[in-house]
């Protein structure tokens, strides 16, 4: 009997809780959240911002497989708030210092059928929400499997939306421009993406995606913190303009393996009325765990050249011989094979890249194509594809090794995986010994093709969880990361900051690929740069491909002062300068920009930014007083206005101003630019005009009077 | 002109060459190998002997997945013959030396319309014969997809077949003995198999398939050498007798990928009209690689008792507590969980096991379940099951490490893998060198449960690399394996005699999961053994289960003397007492013969053999003068007929004969033996009642006058 009362009051209780609609504010209070559950019992969020609805009510949960689902017949069983405001400093960054600021309120639900609790934690910060499921350790749910995330965020209007199409495979995607409601028929008849492509839906996009309302809102998707689960894509009801959360299956279906205490990634929703917001916003950093690195002082920001262009644009190979249809290696005789001619990576031609290295000042050289297999490496889902130890014939790894130490030059592994993941987890802990042996501190590793295990896809989760695999043993090794083709970033970078750049997203090598879009740089800022830093290898200063290699008319999409602004507007700890030495001596007072311009900051400050039109932006170089400002636009010539106020009070710098040349353009006459030194203070302003897919950059330095002495005030 | 001419000259020889039947025979002439190309230009060969048509003409062949097939169009361009007489000696064995006699011969064919090259090799020995397909290096064919093999075997009657289903997840099936033409309708209602078998054709059973003709021919198909290749069943085609290699898919369908140069495992037709020849056969051995184990030193025979029977009979438990319904390493809190008092493999319990292995002379002590994880261990397709490292609780590794380096025991480790094969990769150094760190040199390895990488299956290709690299690896470590569940063996110990045994078929673990059928004994050595030895655990000597455990009735289906006989009978190294301590104690006269009986061995002797019937066999311990004998009968009770012609002449030795007692039988009157001793020389035959199910065991050994006085003439 007293019982039954009581079940009747905790029943009333739940009741009481579950029909309240539960509310969070950002610290700001422009941020509001509402939380309830519907008539079934299904969780249910909105989100608006300044009063503006920008998140409409959209449902939460799962389906289950081979188990009741996640999606209704919850109560509320308790609900914890809390506040969080500290700063952390990131190992490497735009900023010194971040603030993570943020109102949190944890709902405890409850199956009432089923006794199975999930709990729902949202973090409302200034600039955005985020949000993920937590499944506590319970009786009644141990292990399970999801079959599908339903999460939904409801738009309230026809959005202007950047996107690339959902694919299991690539996410190497030219970004579409178009509204909300064109996205399905767009995709539909999209071509484009990489021979291992795998697209599911013609309304699906990937993240992180931006949008732009009619009424002013910048909306931004994304997650943070993949770890142990599949990489989320968003797929569209085009008829009500509600995105539903669409995982990355494994080869059978499955969507995820969990097994609790287990949570998904943070859902993310970035806002606000003003772009440059977008930019700066820290949430998805924040919202990853600490450092796990206890001593980060072998992880640096790095500057370099590579054995790379040259066959990106096809003047050499990566492979040696062509002696042989397939390559079984330890089989495979190179000692005696015909080298063809034109393998890149040879001892003589790295000695070229190590002394132009350090002639100009750069940490490292990457070095691809210098290990066996490379003559059969793609297209047959080949097992043991490398072995990450043995140079080609041509390449003598100890002269090498022995010259770049000498030269106080780098050299820079490169594991090309061949997406045969399990080959190289078996070789992983012997390819990074053999790299501490020979002082390689840094690789860049590369997951082209289809995936093995066989069937596997690129972003699901036994996938995220090999890349997750590769940083922590790297680290291990004191090892810098950069993985290429690996999953989209999600901040994981805060807590395995030897994870330095990812590619995962259409990089420069595309432009000597037939090219990409003016606008792709204007994009990328709100996209795939809000997970992580990019290794765009910027620094193209010869558009013509053919001038490179005669077999190819590619055309590289933007002005040579474009390419210096994205050192700036691309922020990365790793950069490198992509093009041929060669053409880097024809024009060395451009190339002083990026010989001078900083990996590293203390402070960053969007001046301008409106996502697939411009980005401009100025840093602070980390523990220097030096400043440099990049401005990119797409395909419209613009002018740029540029601020000097963060520039210390009263006192006067120099600006060497890159610009484009008054005739230049990106196709047709994009090596047209001039560079002019100019006395700035923080109350200077400039004009500038940039070319279509132009650009504009600023590097500023203290300076004696002499050295200003002649030089004009702006 | 001159070119032409060429070419119909060759076209000629070609036509020549491929219209003749290639012949080869066997050393003895025995064996009558016939090869030739049918009209369709399809491989066809025929095999004999002693003028019986053993394999009918039968055809060769593949499948190929999106090429055209390797099934026709071909000619022949050369033939290559040689013969090889040649002695090795095994790092362990049932002889000291084998004799490697064989002649070969390689037929080169090119198939015209796309001037793609294969060879087949026939090897004929006088126990039979085995052939493969080789694929040299060409231009036409560099990688390739096998979609089928089509290697057909077809017989010439309907033989009796002891065979188990065809499966890609499961061997521990019991065996069947019947006609060919039967197979198909019990195998559509055959149940058995673990729970995650994967049957796949009715008609379909695993190798090594025995059989009888009704003339009286044992014939067994096999193969030898499984090396980067999926496993083969053979499919039966009910009607016309002919069998078909059936290879075990992918993920996604696919049997073997293969680079050129390249050749797939032996397939092996082992034949005679005296049972014992098949026993004697030594071409799966002979058809592998020599060791590439340079110093097999530390490879060594080991005699074992183990923390096991306990849990498999359910007397006790692998696992520590009750409080988790789901494990998640390295979070799950073990040290403050509530032990649920029926672990096995506490530090006071394996201490006791190792007092007993000291006392009785054992080499080894095997304990499972020291390592967590055993909560949540199956089932759910998990992917960080165990760790390999780290001990329960209540599992002092380090006091027990040392307590049995004192006692002079070696621990033997023990990893259970739960088929998540990607997790025992990442593992395996670490694991392998944390038992070095110990001090334990053999590990028995599990593969229970659904393979992971998901949708795998046991023996595809893509698992036989797993197993092999798991062997190879262990060989850097100097570690002897014991693999449970991986595939069935077929002589790969030959190369790698740190394999030192398999489980791979059904062992003694299924006489406490409900019994096995008595003849199961009597067909092993025909099948499972010919491919290697196996980590059978004889020894039971209470055979009424419910007095080890109240809760379980199974009930052991041998006699007491029976599970002597199978330390002889069943070749190990690796032999386990597989029973409880407490069960030895109760019969210390009949437990000396498992104390004194040899794990290795100068010569073996067949005395006696039928399949599904019996089996007798005398051994002689390798550099010693010792000789054990054993026979083992079905479920009728038999008169074994034993020589001991095998002893050094005019000389007398006393033998210690374990029979079973005349009112023995296993079902109900297991344990009534007899010990007696009596003298024999090299001219002494003994007839030696059996009982159903029974045995008889003999040890022999020379002895002084005083030692055999008052002892009797057999």
């Amino acid at each position: 009997m007293h019982k039954k009362i009581f079940k009747s009051f905790i029943f009333l209780f739940f009741l009481v809780l579950s029909a309240a609609a539960q509310e969070l504010q950002s610290p700001d209070a422009r941020l509001q959240l509402q939380f309830k559950l519907d008539d079934a019992g299904t969780p249910v969020y909105e989100l608006s911002f300044k009063g503006k609805t920008v998140i409409a009510p959209s449902q939460l949960g799962f389906e289950l497989k081979n188990q009741p689902d996640l999606l209704q017949g919850f109560v509320v069983s308790e609900v914890h708030r809390t506040e969080v405001d500290e700063t952390w400093e990131p190992v490497w960054g735009e900023e010194k210092q971040i603030r993570n600021h943020y109102n949190e309120m944890a709902v405890d639900l409850l199956q009432q059928e089923t006794g199975r609790k999930m709990t729902l934690r949202f973090r409302l910060f200034d600039t955005g929400l985020g949000f993920r499921y937590e499944f506590p350790s319970q009786e009644k749910l141990g292990h399970f499997v999801v079959k599908n995330e339903r999460t939904q965020f409801a738009m309230t209007g026809d959005h202007k939306a950047f996107w690339i199409p959902g694919d299991y495979g690539t996410q190497e995607y030219d970004y579409n421009e178009s509204r909300l409601s064109e996205i399905a028929e767009i995709g539909r008849s999209y071509k484009g993406g990489d021979a291992w492509s795998k697209r599911f839906s013609p309304s699906a996009v990937q993240t992180a995606l931006m949008m732009k309302s009619d009424d002013g809102l910048y909306i931004n998707l994304h997650e943070a913190a993949l770890i142990d689960y599949s990489a989320m894509h968003l797929d569209l009801d085009p008829e009500n303009l509600v995105f539903t959360s669409a995982l990355t299956p494994d080869v059978n279906g499955d969507m995820a393996y969990m097994i609790t205490p287990a949570h998904t990634p943070w859902r993310t929703v970035i806002v606000s009325d003003d772009a440059r917001d977008i930019l700066t916003s820290d949430i998805t950093y924040n919202l990853n765990a600490p450092s796990k690195i206890d001593d980060t002082s072998w992880i640096k920001p790095m500057k370099y050249i590579g054995v790379w262009w040259e066959m990106i644009t096809g003047k050499s190979s990566w492979d040696y011989t062509r002696d042989f249809n397939a390559v079984k290696l330890g089989v495979t005789n190179y000692e005696d094979a015909t080298p063809h001619g034109r393998h890149g990576a040879t001892t003589k031609n790295v000695k070229k890249y190590i002394d132009f290295a350090a002639e100009h000042g750069f940490d490292g050289v990457l070095v691809e194509g210098w290990n066996v297999g490379w003559e059969d490496w793609i297209g047959h889902k080949k097992d043991y594809v490398f072995d990450f130890q043995t140079p080609y014939p041509d390449f003598d790894l100890e002269e090498i090794t022995a010259y770049a130490k000498n030269k106080g030059v780098e050299m820079i592994m490169h594991h090309e995986t061949s997406a045969s993941v399990r080959n190289y987890e078996r070789h992983l802990d012997a390819a990074y010994q053999f790299m501490k042996e020979h002082g390689y501190d840094a690789v860049k590793s590369g997951y082209v093709g289809n995936i093995l295990p066989r069937g596997e896809n690129h972003y699901s989760q036994w996938l995220v969880n090999h890349y997750q695999y590769a940083i922590e043993k790297a680290a291990e090794y004191e090892i810098m990361v950069n993985a290429h083709e690996a999953v989209r970033p999600t901040g994981v970078a805060r807590t395995w900051p030897n994870l330095i750049a990812n590619e995962s997203a259409r990089g420069t090598e595309f432009q000597a690929f037939g090219g990409s879009k003016p606008f792709h740089v204007t994009v990328l800022p709100f996209t795939r740069l809000l997970g992580g830093p990019m290794d765009y290898t910027p620094g193209i200063f010869e558009m013509d491909i053919s001038k490179v290699n005669p077999n190819n008319n590619s055309w590289v999409n933007s002005t040579l002062v474009n390419q210096l602004a994205l050192y700036v507007t691309m922020y990365s700890p790793l950069q490198m300068a992509a093009d041929l030495p060669e053409n880097y001596e024809l024009f060395p007072d451009a190339f002083q920009f990026i010989k001078d311009v900083a990996l590293d900051w203390d402070a960053t400050y969007i001046l301008e930014a409106e996502p697939g039109d411009y980005v401009t932006i100025a840093r602070k170089a980390k523990g220097e007083e030096a400043w440099f400002v990049g401005g990119v636009t797409d395909e419209q010539p613009r002018q740029a206005k540029i601020s000097f106020e963060y520039l210390p009070k009263k006192q006067n710098f120099i600006a060497t101003i890159y610009a484009d040349g008054k005739d230049a353009n990106y196709d047709k006459n994009p090596q047209s630019y001039s560079i002019r030194k100019v006395i700035v203070n923080s109350g200077s302003r400039l004009k500038q005009q940039l070319a279509a897919g132009g650009g504009v950059a600023i590097s500023i330095k203290p300076a004696t009077k002499a050295e200003m002495k002649g030089l004009k005030k702006l």
